[in-house]
C-alpha cells in the first residue's frame, strides 16, 4: 500500500489536460497534505498553477520531468490524469523514465499497471525506487469481522443518489472544515483519486466482492487511533444498477455514525443508465437509514448538492433549501459555499 | 468457464466425509443433470449411495479413482468435499493423478487452484485434459449494463435473513418442482457448490466488486434464451455485516420479477457474527422490496424456512405458518415438505 506523508513532495504529470481534464492533479493540489513542486503539462509550460486555480498553493507548470527535477526536488512523480479506459500514454514514457532514473517513486491510478511494464520494472529495480499502482488492491484482504463499530472514533460517511455527485469532494471539504475548527479529522479514501490525495488507501471497487466490507473495515481500524473523527469517502449509490454492491459494502463495513447524502442539481436519470430515473430524494434517505439500521444505525444528518449547473448564488441557495427539505436535514454546496454550514449537524 | 451437460458422467471424490460432511457431493447426487458413476470414499468402499441417501439415483462407493475407472467410465473427476480453509488434501493426489492419466477432466471448487499446481498442470497438458477451478472467475467480466430486466424470461431469486438459510436448496427444489409441472425452468448458480451442480456459472462472491452485478447479469442473459423461467441462487443477506454487498449486487444485477425469502428456524443471531441479532422477519421483506423497487420492482412472493431443528412435522407446520404470516406470503420447507406448495405464488 502506498503511503505519502505531509513532508513528502511530488511532481504531478498532467500533459495536455491541466486543469479542466485533470481531476486527480487538481484534487491533489487542492486537498493533499504533501507539497506539489511542479505540474508537468507540455501545453502550458511556463505558466503557473495560480494562473488557473486561485486559492491553491502555487507551483510552476513545466514541460517535462527533467524541468521538474531542475526546479524542485520531488520525492515522487504522480500521474495526475486518467485517459478514458485508464491506459498509459506512451508519450509520458520519457517523464516516467527520468523520474525513475533520478530516484523518484512513481505513483499511478491507471488500469494499466506500471509495475507490470517490464521496461519500467527493470529500471525501477536498478534504481531502487517503487512503482505504486493504487488501483491494485493489497492481496491480504479478508472478510469483514463486523467490528468497525468498536473503533473509538466518530465516523461520518458520504452516500449519494448516483455516481459523480460529489462524494469525494464533500468528504474532503468536511475534513478541511473540521480541521479549521481545530478538530482532529481524518480522511478515509476508497477510490483511486482519493487514495492519491490521501497518500494511502484501498480502492474498494477493485477488491474481491466478499472482501469489500472487510477492506473499509480495515482502513477504519487503521486510521481510528490517529483521529477523533473520520470522514469516509463513499462510492456509487445504493440503488445504482451496477455499483450498488460496493455502496452497500461500504455502509456495512464502515458502520458510520452519520451519513451525508450527496446529489447533483438537475440530474434526472442515473448517469450512463438513462432508463433509470433518479428517485425522489427522500426515498434515498429512507433507504440508506433502513439499511444501516439493521447493522449499525446512522441517520442522514446532512446533505450536499452540486449546484455548478445553476447560474447565480441566489438560485443556488434556493436549490439548496429545497434539497434540504427533501433530505430532512441541513444542506449546502461545499464548493460554492462552505462545508462548515453542515458540520454542526454531523458532529 | 466449466460446462457439464446432461450426457456427461462424473466420479465424485468425498474421502472420509460422505455423506454428512460432503455438501457438494450430496448436492450433485441430488440435483445435477449429469450422472454420477461412483462416489470415492475410502472410509465407505463397498457401500452404495442408496445406503445413505434414499430417493437419489444409486451409485457404488469405491475406495479410489482406479476403482471408479474400473467400474464405470466417467468423463471427469469432481472434488465433492471442501475442508475448512478450502485447501487440497495431499492424500487425494493419487486419485487426481489417476483421473488425469485416464483422460478425465478434474473439477474443483477449492480455494487452492488445481491449475496452479505445477505437477497437475504438467500432467494435464500431457494428457490433454482440463483442470477446472470453479472458484476462479472468468477474466473478461465487466460492469453491469442494467439490462437484465430486458431478458424475455421470468426471473425468481432467493434472498435470505443470513448466510446458510437454504438459498441454494430452495432454488434447486423450485427448479425441480417447476420441471415436474412441465415448466421449462433453468437454474442460475452463483456459488461454487451450485456451479458444480449446474455444470456452469460464475462465483459472484469471488468477482471484483464493481463487476459483481455484471457477472449475474451476464449469466441471466446467457441462460434466458433457453428457458421460460430462471431461478437465481441468492447469496448472503442484505444486512449481513460482511456479505451484504454481494447480495445487493445480485438483487440489482439480476432484476428478478419476484423474491423468495429464506430463513433458518430458531436462528437468532447472524451466524459467525453473534453480536448482530436476526431482525424481525417482516423487516427483511420490506428492505428487499424497497431496495428492488428503485431499480426493478420485485415482491417477496413466498418464503422458505429450514425446519431441520424442529422435531415432528406438526411442529414444523406451525413454524411454517407463523413464518408465512411474518413474511406476508405463502411459505414451506422445501426439503421436509414440498417446494410445489409455493410455486403458484411465484409463477
Amino acid at each position: 500500500m502506498m503511503t505519502l506523508d505531509s513532508d513528502d513532495t511530488v511532481a504531478v504529470l498532467a500533459h495536455d489536460r491541466f486543469p479542466d481534464r485533470a481531476k486527480t492533479a487538481v484534487g491533489v493540489l487542492r486537498y493533499a497534505d504533501y507539497d506539489v513542486t511542479a505540474v508537468i503539462d507540455r501545453a502550458r509550460a511556463g505558466e503557473s498553477v495560480a494562473d488557473h486555480l486561485p486559492g491553491v498553493p502555487d507551483a510552476p507548470i513545466v514541460g517535462e520531468m527533467a524541468d521538474a527535477l531542475a526546479t524542485g526536488d520531488p520525492d515522487a512523480l504522480l500521474i495526475g490524469i486518467a485517459p478514458i479506459g485508464g491506459g498509459f500514454d506512451d508519450s509520458w514514457r520519457p517523464d516516467v523514465r527520468a523520474a525513475i532514473e533520478s530516484g523518484c517513486d512513481v505513483i499511478a491510478g491507471l488500469h494499466y499497471f506500471l509495475a507490470d511494464d517490464e521496461a519500467f520494472a527493470t529500471l525501477a529495480a536498478d534504481h531502487g525506487v517503487d512503482l505504486i499502482d493504487v488501483r491494485r488492491p493489497p492481496d491480504d484482504l479478508t472478510v469483514s469481522e463486523g467490528r468497525a463499530g468498536d473503533a473509538d472514533v466518530e465516523v461520518v460517511m458520504t452516500v449519494g443518489t448516483d455516481c459523480s455527485t460529489g462524494k469525494m469532494t464533500t468528504t474532503l471539504e468536511l475534513v478541511a472544515a473540521a480541521r479549521e475548527r481545530g478538530i482532529d479529522a481524518g480522511f478515509v479514501p476508497t477510490g483511486q483519486t482519493g487514495i492519491m490525495i490521501a497518500g494511502w488507501g484501498v480502492p474498494v471497487d477493485r477488491v474481491i466482492a466478499d472482501f469489500a466490507a472487510g477492506a473499509v473495515e480495515r482502513m477504519l481500524r487503521d486510521a481510528a487511533p490517529d483521529h477523533d473523527v473520520l470522514f469516509v469517502e463513499g462510492q456509487g449509490a445504493i440503488v445504482h444498477p451496477a455499483y450498488s454492491g460496493v455502496t452497500c459494502s461500504l455502509l456495512h463495513g464502515a458502520m458510520p455514525d452519520s451519513l451525508v447524502l450527496t446529489h447533483s442539481a438537475g440530474r434526472e436519470t442515473i448517469h450512463g443508465y438513462e432508463d433509470f430515473p433518479i428517485r425522489p430524494i427522500g426515498e434515498y434517505a429512507d433507504l440508506y437509514e433502513s439499511l444501516a439500521a439493521a447493522v449499525a444505525p446512522a441517520p442522514v444528518a446532512a446533505g450536499t448538492i452540486d449546484t455548478r449547473s445553476i447560474d447565480g448564488d441566489d438560485a443556488a441557495r434556493e436549490a439548496i433549501e429545497s434539497y434540504a427539505d427533501a433530505v430532512g436535514a441541513p444542506a449546502t454546496d461545499p464548493v460554492r459555499f462552505d462545508a462548515d454550514e453542515i458540520l454542526d449537524a454531523l458532529l
